[in-house]
């Protein structure tokens, strides 16, 4: 998608938070909300909001503004999110099972189709209506669901060896939250979560005493 | 810290990755780091790397880079991190527990003092090295542990309650990760983090086939 290459970052990590706006509007029967209406509900100003939605070629209709239907199809087609993408968690400790049982990944596009771990005692429990799996049959899996996206949420020491093997497999978009730098080849997508960043991020504000209310990105 | 106004959000959200390559560039004995190694270690390009530090007013030294040390104590100063925070967690599901054991709030300035949760089956048991204690007691637990930040990993529908008690009781910064917006007054810092917006933005990078590995920001 060329297009998508002129959208700046900051723009991208916005886009879910608009995303989430519009489909609490459409829940509450909404058909349109100006830019006033979104930067309320995604905790950013009206300006901002325009700009970065100017990126997607959408301008809204003056007086009217955005129409909630067109904007969300738009917004899910920039970010690849108009099919269910199957996505598989690996590791089922406190955090995998937490991620499994999130309820909002169903609603934005992904399935977890399966979970996967290497403790024998976890593989054929019952996590998040799924039952474990061993995570040696783990090219089965993902040739039988066809995964594009794999969420790591095992120890550090383990998450390069889990990355590798899932890269081999074929995932080409890997989530990791794990507490470590991981070394992937170009042509697959790597983002790590640092639990601590947004704590981190926090006590900045905290400290300045104003932070606005916000959102992540 | 009236310094910390001028500096830009996107170079807030990153400061936490360098903090992070500082830390292991230290524990591995190095004394200095060029943009190029702080660039690799979190991912960015040099040219944003000087870019942000430059907003700290710090510019290493041309040949030599940056003092590892040096630049330790001045992001951690800029985000707040000079002493240990006491942090509270409210709500000890599969995300609570998992965050109550995560290894990275410690290393990075955060004390978790104390879990609470509603829930008398959960109340008295043992999680993370901590007795859960009745969220009944918040008001003594902040009084208590001196606390300032929270983290909300309670159910949606409740996330509200347990913000405005958290509010109630003196606390002035919260980390949300209940999938719904809060509402708090001007002088509280709220983020909520929406852990589907991270395989959002991987999403994107995925189809656009070129994304580089990338850490949160």
């Amino acid at each position: 998608m060329d297009e998508g290459r002129r959208i700046p970052q900051a723009t991208v990590a916005r886009l879910p938070r608009y995303l989430q706006a519009l489909v609490e509007a459409s829940e509450a029967g909404t058909l349109t909300l100006s830019s006033d209406d979104l930067a309320r509900a995604s905790g950013l100003n009206s300006a901002k909001v325009r700009k970065d939605l100017s990126f997607l070629g959408t301008y809204g209709t003056r007086g009217v503004g955005y129409n909630v239907a067109e904007l969300t199809t738009e917004i899910s087609g920039v970010l690849g999110l108009t099919d269910d993408r199957a996505v598989v968690i690996i590791g089922v400790g406190n955090l995998g099972s937490a991620l499994a049982s999130y309820e909002g990944f169903d609603r934005r596009g992904f399935k977890v189709v399966a979970l996967l771990d290497a403790d024998p005692e976890k593989v054929g429990t019952e996590v998040g209506g799924h039952v474990v799996r061993d995570v040696a049959e783990l090219d089965q899996v993902v040739a039988e669901h066809d995964v594009t996206f794999a969420v790591i949420a095992v120890p550090a020491a383990n998450a390069q060896d889990v990355a590798d093997a899932l890269i081999h497999a074929g995932v080409a978009a890997l989530l990791n939250f794990a507490p470590t730098h991981l070394t992937v080849p170009d042509q697959v997508t790597c983002r790590t979560v640092d639990l601590s960043t947004e704590l981190q991020i926090l006590s900045f504000y905290e400290q300045l005493g104003d932070g606005p209310s916000a959102a992540v990105g």
